[in-house]
């Protein structure tokens, strides 16, 4: 496939330096379907990158579609304040009865604004609210989001630098695996919140993702989750998963942390809770938390209606039976395979994930870099993570096919290849 | 009109507390048209709140609605990452052409993620980055979200203090008006600045809304903003200009600070933007500040191209000459008029507004509420604002017919003569 | 007097740049009397700063001095712990006997550390964990220290910039006069309290000077400090005198707010409370606020007992009756009268000052500098203050005679010609 | 020795609840001699805590005491400001001619103000401004001072709550042996500075003690410092050793770092740097470092006179050849073979140290507390350290008499078996 260089002037001239993926796929997408996007030369691209997770149901996924169009058609409410509307009411119906209810979790739920980093802004204040404290603590390499609340508790260097004040009142610990096994789960952290002379303020809370996405595909096990649940619980401190990127059935169940059988006292959802790569986010709670005053965190797109009506038409449809679940799985075996077979070819290679989520980390960051440029020319979009762009991260919507799977694998394993 | 108590129980029991905007409003909306909703019992309401300034073109605008769904039928892009589309582009271009060029603006367009918030974000960490300096100036009363930066340069005490940590690297100054003309404009402000002994550390820039909506309805007059331009001038200050509220024409010209004749180092857009109700904002600056690294702020729903489809069909629509500025600022005479009438009858209470955003101060902020509660009984839909409350908020749509203002302002004057 | 250039050799080469008062002054000073100082070529100088207020009584009070020698003859203790000795028992006994009964002040002693910054570091603790806020209100122009609690609530923008973070959890307010009485007292401090829109965090506490001797010898009135004492009970706020300069007799009475009839809830000491230019220093406040626990605030030289012994003599020798207080206010109307004829032939300057501490202001900064180096060459010791040094500070040993205070004043008047 | 209970009550009545020491040894000290202490009733105490390490020559040590009379007599200078004295001069070439130079030290001299938090603080302040960051990494059960500056680096969560503030802007590491030796050293510091998303803050320096007093008097291994400098080299930060109580000769060498070979860019002294109780401290740094300006810190106690005529004595007397050092060592010795004979006996207890400073920790806190307080009714004076109070601290002057030290080490032995 030639590609000519597209006509991205107005995007050169008039936006801003800022702008990032556009400048590794030097494309301009018109249409999706399912895995594909088409560019407006007509080129076809296969999607493993599944707007960064916001698209698991795939492009204009047709059962959505039709729910949409006809609440548009019929003049729905479309705005986001948080007024009682029956797409609302339908939305949380749906959630509760095939989402909480089924896995017996108890927890209320609070639209925080339309994006990931409100619902974390929003369990953080939480948080803080009802222990009294300041400080939280959260992992190496782990992101959260990009305004300030959220980036204190973000890893990135580069990132971190933009806030243009000194990021306080969090703390780093090890992520599962730090240290390759070589010390003991949480020495370091439980030492310093017995140590009466550690220095470290006591923390609200612990924010963790299950598997870090952006941080590199650094998947920690579940004993590990549980331990560091049963920390939180001994040392007061509440437990916030941040499942904005690994929910919504990306590593199998709903929740990515199901698996651990754990039950976090605060959980934020974004990305494919809408289904249809429109912003919505969720933030969860124990009943016990919920001392909210009324407004007191509030914002004009917190009830994205239309949002809701995908929302719900997409919990109605993958997650009323326990199909998703395993066909993620199957497809996650399908990947691992795959990739057991490319890394055994390439030695400075390693991978890792869970469901339909998964990391090549090379030893030499430029060549994931590399892969992903080659992977472009041939039609498929890749995109590197970890804290230097060292890892090509597989992200494809759950419901890629195992034809387009297989696909998406073979080009994989050529631009390893040919990249060497 | 009688209204049935609404089932609302999955909204009790299963939504957090922190919900507001449904608690005034107990019905649960169905349907919107123009200036009007529907309740799912069948009741009609006039909104005059246009959610919260998000729909200045009316609900599910025709116009706005057939570009929607003739985009999501053609399977465009969906989500939001940054990459080039055909829609974004068609956006940034029509942003060009029919409101930057024309009025002569040099700025460059940053797509900051889709709330208010998040626009305020990017705006405070450019200017930082810029300068070289963490302190913001902020106004008395001024609201800018809910995120901890925004809330950092927010007046409200009672949101600030949901923030669990302190807020600082703000100062508030006195907003236009604030001692009622007694004091020169700036005289604090600019004595802080010019004396090296007093304490305040210097400002990276100053924020400020033009018109402070959350805040009462506090308007600025265009030479208080001239002198704070200039005083940002003289004192290496860039000034940001919120506009996520007052831009979009709602208080005439398309940006609010038109008027005054000022041009804002970086100006916030939100809300009404995308038209459409649909999450979507804008942080626009000076070309030469443009120093962010590729991906230094991101966020996955940053390029909600859905958004860009109705927002451009808006700025087609509506901006491409100057009828919109001419038919606001002619309703806006109108509210106006009536407002001076019902004052005559009601001395506690005192109006004011631009274009079409007015409010209108009661001596006792519970009468704000009353008028506001006896207008839903009435099918009125009014909120307050203020920091008691006490500010009743007039913020129709710019779409709406004189009939439909004429009887809007008949129910509100019937209101205050039934709350007195 | 000719003055050869002394042997500066090892405070240049060794003592780091920081250094400050020995630069304008290029002399090696070896003894000291009364309001004399003598370098080590025999040339004598007659002291208007007195060790910037911590000689009150001159150098080497014969009184304190002979108490001095016989407690070190007799081997009395001489750490600083907070042991109970016996000097520290004659000196609170002292203390409670001459000062606090005679003016019916209620205040708990706490001994912080021997220096004024200590003092004020644990003013702004105790307020703090009493009303559990974080934020402190100080004023413009104001100075309190150089460690970080006291750095930030010291107006100076070039000793703030040394902090190398930001200096956060204060905010200033005008100080009396600031504005030339066009703007009524606490306007702006009283509107931003009461309106729970102005984006202020309640302050915990007010810290004030009634004469602020760095920031340029401006005098607050009587019954401004009054009103901010009325203004700290209306609004719960605590509020703090920092005495170290202006106590100890400086104004006349023994706290510098006497005179306006106030009783701060907490008053810092410093400078001159031991008398013979020691280290020491106090931190008083009402006993309802003693919720210290043992040991919170702690410090090695907290107890410093040599100056317990000196620090009693003083208080014996002065403060028994009411002689030094109307001393003091002779010798101020001295320099009153001498000040005016100067500022008569200079219509450049004006002058300010209450007690024994006053400040001729100049328009051209560089004059006030002028006027101190010439000084210098004519053996008289003069200091500049104020944001730009444009003030000259007098302040002279309150024990100084009438005709060494005609000597000096006559010497400045000159300075002053010859500076013209 | 039959103690009667003292009469203690203008403490009690009049002095803060703040107090602490004495509230551990309830007499009333009068006199001190060398290692001994005498109360106003007679009693006698051999003093094991020498002020706390501020008098490592005993109290009223008689080579000091003629040269402080001496300089009282002739009236010399004795307030602090930092005007040039002979004094001042004779301090600083003497600390140049016997400390400095035979250790082929480059260090600037700054002083800083009278205590060890004032040290503590510049010492921060300048290697923020050198750097241009804000963090500081400080270790586990660190002590650096009670001002918020230094509070923000010590680890005792008791005293940090004092502060009344988030303290932010530090990070607490490990210090030596925190884990037993399971863990290599700086293996989690390391990790952390080298991964660009660890989310620590880049530090600008590191501040550490070479042994912890008040943290338990943990020892660090002259290797584990020797890495430490290497990391920082490494890693583009400052080493800070704060050598406030253990420089001045207390583990054997002048400062305690020369074992371990290193040279730290920065170092702070204080408490015996006097030689006689008196507060003095001193801030060395490395020439290029000294980039202050002129007052950018200042004091009004920074140049303590008559601790300099006792501090050059002390120098002169002391450190002029290597016989203090030599005779620490082997004080160190007897003090080893003593603790050793005890826990032999005890085995819940264990002990460890260097020069003349050692600790017994207890496995249960209230132990050590009691046998400090059996010492006491012995005429003994010991003091606990450590996060729980777990620790008995022996810091006897230097100049005890291996007699004195068998003394007190047999009352120790005994107090230890009569606390079981």
């Amino acid at each position: 496939m030639t590609i000519t260089p597209p006509a991205l002037s107005v995007f050169e001239t008039l936006e801003s330096e800022v702008r990032s993926y556009c400048r590794g796929w030097p494309a301009v997408f018109d249409r999706a379907q399912g895995a594909r996007l088409t560019d407006e030369d007509g080129h076809s691209y296969l999607d493993f990158f599944a707007g960064a997770g916001s698209l698991n149901y795939g492009h204009n996924n047709p059962v959505l579609k039709r729910a949409l169009i006809d609440y548009i058609e019929r003049d729905g409410i479309t705005h986001g304040l948080d007024m009682a509307t029956t797409a609302k009411r339908a939305f949380l119906e749906t959630f509760q009865n095939v989402i909480l209810r089924p896995r017996d979790l108890p927890y209320k739920v609070m639209f925080p604004g339309p994006t990931g980093t409100n619902a974390v802004e929003s369990a953080l204040k939480l948080a803080r609210k009802v222990k009294g404290r300041e400080s939280v603590v959260s992992f190496t390499n782990a992101f959260h989001g990009m305004s300030l609340g959220s980036l204190a508790v973000t890893g990135n260097a580069f990132k971190r630098a933009g806030a243009g004040i000194p990021l306080v009142h969090g703390t780093p610990m090890p992520f599962d695996n730090y240290f390759d096994g070589t010390v003991p789960d949480f020495l370091w952290f439980e030492r310093l919140l017995e140590d009466q002379g550690s220095g470290l303020n006591k923390p609200a809370a612990v924010i963790v993702e299950t598997v870090q996405g952006e941080g590199g595909i650094n998947v920690a096990r579940a004993e590990w989750l549980r331990a560091l649940q049963e920390l939180c619980h001994r040392q007061d401190m509440l437990l916030i998963v941040d499942d904005i990127q690994m929910g919504c059935g990306r590593t199998g169940g709903f929740f990515s942390f199901e698996e651990a059988s754990i039950v976090p006292d605060i959980v934020t959802l974004s990305k494919s809770i809408s289904g249809y790569g429109m912003p919505m986010s969720l933030c969860l709670f124990k009943p016990e938390l919920d001392i909210w005053e009324p407004g007191e965190h509030n914002g004009t797109f917190r009830g994205n209606n239309p949002a809701f009506v995908t929302a719900a038409a997409a919990l109605q449809a993958y997650w009323a039976d326990g199909q998703m679940e395993k066909q993620t799985l199957a497809r996650g075996e399908q990947v691992e395979q795959a990739l057991l077979a490319i890394c055994a070819e390439e030695p400075t290679a390693q991978f890792r994930g869970r469901g339909l989520v998964w990391g090549m980390e090379f030893q030499d960051p430029a060549r994931a870099s590399a892969v992903c440029a080659r992977a472009f020319q041939l039609g498929l979009l890749l995109e590197t993570s970890g804290p230097q762009s060292e890892v090509v991260k597989l992200l494809p919507p759950l419901t890629v096919t195992t034809e387009e799977l297989d696909e998406g694998l073979r080009t994989l394993a050529r631009c390893v290849r040919e990249t060497a």
